[in-house]
């Protein structure tokens, strides 16, 4: 069976945790691993790792690799090869129907073949359980049926799709599907969950290739004439011109082959907003989340949720919900932190900080990551850590020169001299090279341990734009 | 007629605006001009430069410098010479027997001559109307009285001392005072103000030497004896061993010279907390309050206060008072500000943040102010803003090397050779330096703008401890 992880989503209602170009799936919080990692993890239990493909776009691919080799350092080099990009964004529809279309002309695999579909930023546990869950279900796949996964709902809510099923089972083990419906009002939901037939769509799927492509033929042809009729480098071209829909819109509402599992014993959690989060993290007696424990002094606090990265001091506060950055603060009366969006609309609407909805400080980068430091009217200090064995690209600067500190490791540095040819330099902690403007530099990490430098851009124009790439160390983008 | 600043008082109560070596009197909010900064202006419009004093301790003799140059630039050479240094933090009734001292003593004042004190931590204003009032007051001082000013209450406040009077006046301008009372709870607050003859102590003194001479006499024997007994010199060596005790305390309450002057048509405020500073300042129709408005996105929020130095998103907040600055995040409910004192307490006890709790992270120094940017496991990065014409001591560092890039402005920098000579070099913007561990240094601005270097420090230990001063360019510390 195959896999395919879909880490393309935008997922920005974890803001400030997660930002446009490091999205919820990435986000490392509340654990020390991601959910792409988890649902990585979780997949390489279900496929070998010669079996799983990752769905995304160029902007997460940096993310991606960093990821993988911090949590699976050993199978970068198997999934390198089966990433699959969108050209830009489209909905599930489209994103799904490339994903097959790699699958059968770039991976030539049989389309008899089962596919399991994973979004990569819900929280599943435990994995056990949905594991032996997801073996059951396989065989419903050989026998063409397209499965969901359906979670019994246990309060109305409003942020979720239903699946309606009917009340008989199909091999002992899933309804077949009565109708979708979209995110209902509060009454509706009520009306949802007390019938008992109505189930939380988890976004998960299984099913053959061959049946999802009968089901694209039947009900979205539009987008299946593109799939058999044109190669796969046409496909990505016109890829842009596919009508933007969701797969449960375009496929799964009018496809009779549809069945439903539910998922018994499985938590699955959305953790669409800061209020969900509370909602299933320990709390203390007073019903109080304290993350990063270290950093906060609370004075008579009850119902809070506080997350912060420096001192946070708070005095009688209630249902009050705090996300601390080291750029950003987010302050929310419990029960309301959907409103980030709101928030998210009118920072876009104003244009205002820009680089911030981009990225955290830290922004990732195929050779490691770098954080600004300062930044001045005619200067600006960065922090590089870059891994071992990486490099960044051979570039020049036409406005800025740069002054280099290694503070920790030794780099390897490649300068253009006066007679313009490409030097090679070692610059060991503690010893500093400058690089002028116009002139050729590359810094390498030719070491086995990170290496930490310090860049001191002087010039007249400091922005990221201000650079010209001789080579590009990572061909894929 | 002289008139005395005291600027020594630790004001920890805006924290985090306000830190141990940055107290309330010389945070600049909620305008560009310190409550100390203000007070000066106003001394000038009662004192002549040469006749104003200022009382404070060492640890803030930079802000005063600072603070004085900023706003008044002209007088600092004047007011240099007129700083009195208490040797340690005893309370007012000590502060005061060792300015009358200096006055006497170290300037040869005549004791017939008239003192004006005042606290540098009120806001007072209009200006005018107060110095109108000073005038009048003068001529009573001339009489041997020693004159307060109280403030007709207007709540019944229990953060203030009171001062009660009879009910006729002297000079036709001042009431004789009957008692002074400490800070009272509710129930005595609403007493003394249905009662119309309780004002608030607003801690402003005006008597001539020679009457307050005689009140140290009559009430404070152990101060007096030290006073008229000793050398100035000999005098500063005892000032710990003085009693720890308020001039309210050791004098106003027992004197029969007293009287107090209503400050009626002006509006003095201490301020004392951040609920303090929101009854103040202009409110939105919804009750709000948004300092660096620029900063913040706030919605649907009701009676707050809001202050941040970085973007503050805000959802569904109200009576809460939040103010942010770049390391410290204070969150309160409004009402409980004074619970400040609290959180400072578990932050002493805990000994944790200390850099934090004694500076911002702007920390100012005789020769301008540096910024801490980064601090690794070896090495640490700072900003230093250097004046025009400053210089830092000459001084070298046994643990660390140091790299100093000038990103604006010229260095004249100073550097310990192989052979032990000190050679000067010029280093322009964009130019840099190494200084070697263990190699005498020091920075000057030679030119007419602020100068700004990138400090690299690196090596096994790269705290300010680190550092041995061969001469110290600010001779009074």
């Amino acid at each position: 069976m195959k896999t395919l992880i879909l880490a393309g989503g935008k997922g920005t209602r974890l803001f400030p945790l997660s930002r446009k170009k490091y999205p919820k799936q990435f986000v490392k919080f509340p654990s020390q691993e991601s959910l792409f990692q988890q649902t990585l993890k979780r997949s390489l239990k279900i496929s070998s790792p010669e079996d799983i493909f990752i769905l995304t776009n160029k902007d997460y691919l940096f993310l991606i690799k960093n990821q993988i080799e911090e949590c699976c350092p050993n199978i970068w080099k198997i999934l390198e090869k089966r990433i699959i990009l969108e050209p830009v964004a489209r909905n599930t529809a489209p994103a799904i129907a490339l994903a097959i279309k790699y699958l059968m002309d770039v991976e030539n695999i049989n389309i008899e073949e089962s596919l399991f579909i994973t979004p990569s930023d819900h929280l599943l546990e435990p994995v056990d359980n949905f594991i032996s869950l997801i073996e059951k279900a396989k065989t419903l796949a050989t026998h063409d049926y397209l499965i969901t996964f359906g979670i019994k709902p246990f309060r109305p809510d409003t942020g979720y799709g239903y699946i309606e099923v009917h009340n008989y089972k199909v091999n002992n083990i899933a309804f077949p599907v009565k109708k979708f419906h979209e995110k209902p009002n509060k009454t509706t939901a009520e009306m949802y969950l007390s019938k008992g037939t109505y189930y939380w769509n988890s976004g998960l799927f299984l099913f053959s290739i061959n049946a999802i492509l009968n089901e694209f033929k039947n009900h979205a042809s539009e987008i299946y004439e593109k799939m058999v009729n044109t190669s796969y480098e046409e496909f990505l071209k016109q890829f842009i011109n596919l009508p933007e829909i969701s797969i449960d819109y375009a496929i799964m509402e009018k496809s009779n082959k549809l069945v439903m599992v539910p998922m018994e014993n499985i938590k699955w959690y959305d953790l669409g907003s800061w209020d969900a989060y509370y909602e299933i993290l320990p709390k203390d007696d007073k019903g109080n989340i304290f993350f990063n424990k270290e950093n906060i002094i609370s004075i008579e606090s009850q119902n809070c949720f506080l997350y912060s990265e420096k001192l946070l001091c708070t005095i009688g506060l209630k249902d009050i919900i705090i996300i601390n950055t080291d750029d950003v603060l987010l302050i929310c009366k419990k029960g309301e932190s959907q409103k980030v969006r709101d928030v998210l609309k009118i920072l876009e609407q104003e244009n205002r900080y820009k680089n911030l909805l981009e990225n955290r400080t830290i922004v990732f980068r195929p050779w490691g990551a770098y954080k600004e430091l300062e930044r001045g009217d005619r200067y600006k200090i960065k922090k590089l850590i870059i891994k071992p064995g990486e490099a960044l690209s051979l570039q020049l600067h036409h406005h800025r020169s740069e002054h280099w500190i290694v503070v920790k490791g030794t780099a390897k540095v490649v300068l253009e001299d006066e007679e313009g040819r490409l030097k090679e330099y070692y610059v060991h902690e503690n010893e500093s090279i400058f690089v002028p403007k116009s002139k050729k530099h590359r810094i390498i990490n030719p070491g086995k341990l990170p290496l930490e430098i310090i860049e001191v851009q002087v010039g007249e124009y400091v922005e990221e734009d201000d650079i010209i790439r001789y080579d590009d160390i990572y061909n894929r983008i």
